[in-house]
């Protein structure tokens, strides 16, 4: 894993949580974005060479509603930027994890996606991506 | 504020988190450290620029122990590095923030730390810290 990604957090409204977390972080997001297939609107901030990607859902069904509705508000999951993601897959189930996604889905940001089952992780929903390239 | 510091990731057992995070990010922690007066044992992890920091309660009542008793494993909180963190605290309570050590407290890893109620900041702990000179 090259590096941290970006940090996912699960907000109920994302107008309010781009007020708060601008405030927070003394800079305004950069971008939004929408993905259909997660039921999800995105925003996001850069802070060093990671970024904080705010999760708000546009369904009932959507995974974010299912964890505010579970957990409430706060951080969703972590991403790791990976070179080979088809790779990184292959060694980290030989390793015992459980891949949610074992073949690489679209995700926000121009990235393939992948999450880890958090039984296998300690708890922590973790996410590998790898940018799409040309 | 200039960089996530580190992810902090509360646990149950140290020793078989580490086992565990070094298959997951195919590299071992670098260090261990205890932390008494936060009833810690940490240990950490390098992935590019920023740290995974590992805690597990030495204590019951230890907040990493009330943490897991309330919402299980997984992650505890985001520190980000401050370069003034007297100043930092101040603009933060200015926008509306609470801050739970209004006056930093000697966290692991040669820091001076802070954090703010996670009630202010749509349900994440958030960490400022800056790295003690000389």
């Amino acid at each position: 894993m090259n590096k941290i990604e970006h940090i996912g957090i699960a907000v109920k409204s994302l107008k309010n949580a781009n007020t708060l977390f601008e405030k927070l972080f003394g800079v305004p997001h950069y971008k939004v974005e929408t993905v259909e297939t997660e039921g999800v609107n995105t925003s996001f901030f850069k802070i060093g060479e990671n970024k904080i990607e705010l999760l708000e859902a546009t369904k009932m069904d959507s995974p974010i509603a299912k964890f505010i509705a579970k957990k409430g508000e706060g951080i969703h999951h972590i991403a790791f930027d990976v070179s080979d993601i088809y790779a990184e897959i292959e060694r980290l189930k030989k390793e015992g994890f459980t891949v949610l996604n074992e073949t690489p889905k679209q995700g926000a940001d121009n990235k393939l996606v992948a999450f880890l089952h958090p039984k296998t992780t300690n708890g922590v929903l973790i996410e590998l991506c790898q940018e799409i390239k040309g």
